[in-house]
């Protein structure tokens, strides 16, 4: 009987302990070896980097070392299960930068779920890294972490769930928008979830020229008019969404949408419901396993392309077609920030790996096996710099 | 011609841009092995974990991993230089962990001096790690650190500057002793140096069973009757060595004492000095690259027994032949301490690997490349667990 991925994985785990190893890339066999690679060789590289300080990326682990850290507070849908027993999540994160985009990594969890404790933590060790991967770190403490750590680190800093899942998204629906001959300014687009990816996408979309977004969370749609009731992020997202106020439900606003972006929960979007929405809907319901709605249902609901987060239907919308390509160009570039243009600018590139001729609606997206993604969003995003 | 080792260093900087490098321990080339390694798998992992976070030191990188820190107040010969400047330092040390033990090794250098920050930050970032190791902070901070950490962390914590050389001298003059058919309760030590090295040894040895040691800094014999102006490390360090509250210089200490141990400066020792120890006087000179006195000028002075630093001298005093072993054993015996038995065990383990019938004046110390001795020391250390 063939064994189900749960038990692979523990078994995977109970026979690593741990998804990743260090690895030495000098030589020390002999006296000389370690003259060289440690003391008194190693000394003269201290000095050059003493005196000129930005020499680390050339001459460290700085140069290509991202890490990896969490809270454990927001972990898949685990929830809050604590630093330890989000380990073996950043592990696998730091696996998938090693194996796509041949970034070292190293998984870095913390015990503390103090925003300002935090944000002093990843400063203080920043030194170390070219890069900082945030992850899994819970609502809203994460929009300001990220926020602060922009400002205050001198290496870029990307809170992934936030921008990951955007950026592939935005992907997507510039492909789908080539198929229904139209631009991302004349589109309908409702977005359903207001939580850190639901916010990001908004922003993003924005950014990428989007003019009529809507954004649903649980309690209706986000609307300036609200403005008493609303947390600040939410507050600060209707000031720039939703410009005639509409109030209501996920129904209401998908009246003649034509992009339906679902970061919600399963089955939070009814079939009926597509119906009302414009001509050759859009959808991609990306709840996790368990979509929005199922491609199949969306399908006979009247929807012209659909996708999911799963790798068993078409046009799966993977964060890993974006972050490891992401952090090479930011590496390679030398960057201190990953900005916005950036991040479009590898959503393009993420875009571009389906070459037009084969676009159809169920091929809006590359693989996350084909070959060269990250290379390709590498160089888009050092284009852009 | 040869290039120098300065220059070489530089190159292999520049070449590898950091020593050590991450590598995925998992297959990720199908949809199925991103399912194990990563989502959904990885949540039955996180989900066993979160019930027992024992487990994370069994399945996760936690298991063979220590984190290298530094904040880079004391480096080397180069003093404070900074994070950055350290990095290259705490590089070395991991590729070395690799290298000697098999222990994954992370260098974490910070961007911080303040010694209570120090703490919450290793305190905050263990939960990833099996052992931290720390290396190149300034005394005496770097006292409070290391015992605030051993008592509030849950694993190993070590620093190397002053238990690593404390730990092989030890081991060296378990073997000078037995060439010289006396005990360590029996012998008068003077050690030179005030310093976080010198206060290590002068307690490991105490642990060891010496009972007349006298350490002497740069401004004289530490002694208790000086209790006005020492400083409370020195103060601490005078209560238990020195029983007779000597005072005066290094060269009033060395009268009939058996065996110098220098962790203090160039030139140091005089040659005329030594003519006044004991019988058969045994002299560890480890100021690097320069001794307290070259081995030629002790010999002639009527040493029996030297040891220096030096690989290029016999008798190299190097800790390397000790933290990758303890470290080793220390995470396979899952310990939570490396305690003063298990140090003093590694020195045990360290001494035995020079059979008695090839110990000799000018082979009383295991070369650092010699086959096994990180797995001897391991192996020590866990049977003293």
């Amino acid at each position: 009987m063939m064994k189900n991925v749960t038990d692979l994985a523990i078994e995977q785990a109970r026979l690593n302990g741990g998804k990743i190893a260090t690895v030495s890339k000098v030589n020390i066999n002999t006296r000389h070896d370690l003259s060289v690679a440690y003391t008194p060789g190693v000394a003269a590289v201290s000095s050059l980097i003493a005196a000129d300080k930005r020499l680390a990326r050339e001459l460290t682990i700085k140069k290509n070392t991202v890490a990896v850290i969490s809270d454990g507070s927001a972990v898949l849908g685990l929830g809050n299960i604590g630093a330890e027993a989000s380990l073996p999540v950043m592990e696998g994160k730091a696996a998938l930068f090693k194996r796509f985009a041949n970034v070292d990594s190293v998984p870095i969890v913390l015990d503390t779920q103090n925003t300002e404790e935090i944000i002093r933590i990843c400063k203080a060790i920043s030194p170390t890294f070219g890069g900082i991967n945030l992850e899994d770190i819970s609502a809203p403490r994460c929009f300001e972490i990220e926020k602060r750590l922009i400002a205050e680190c001198d290496i870029p800093v990307f809170h992934d769930d936030q921008h990951g899942t955007a950026i592939v998204v935005l992907a997507a629906v510039y492909n789908s928008l080539k198929l229904i001959n139209t631009n991302l300014a004349d589109v309908k687009i409702v977005i359903n979830g207001g939580g850190s990816a639901g916010l990001s996408i908004a922003k993003k979309f924005l950014a990428a020229g989007a003019e009529n977004i809507i954004v649903v969370d649980k309690s209706g749609i986000i609307s300036e008019s609200d403005v008493a009731s609303l947390a600040p992020h939410h507050l600060e997202i209707a000031k720039v969404t939703n410009k005639s106020n509409l109030c209501g439900t996920l129904e209401d606003a998908l009246i003649d949408a034509n992009i339906f972006i679902g970061v919600s929960a399963p089955g939070a979007l009814h079939k009926e419901w597509i119906k009302k929405m414009a001509d050759k809907p859009i959808i991609f319901a990306m709840a996790n396993p368990v979509p929005e709605i199922f491609p199949d249902e969306a399908l006979e609901a009247g929807a012209y392309i659909v996708g999911t987060g799963r790798s068993d239907f078409p046009n799966q919308i993977n964060n890993v077609l974006a972050f490891p390509g992401i952090f090479r160009g930011a590496l390679d570039a030398k960057a201190t920030k990953i900005t916005e243009k950036m991040q479009l600018a590898a959503a393009a590139g993420i875009a571009s790996l389906v070459p037009e001729n084969e676009l159809s609606p169920t091929n809006i997206i590359p693989d996350v096996f084909q070959e060269g993604v990250a290379r390709v969003v590498a160089k888009a995003v050092i284009a852009s710099f």
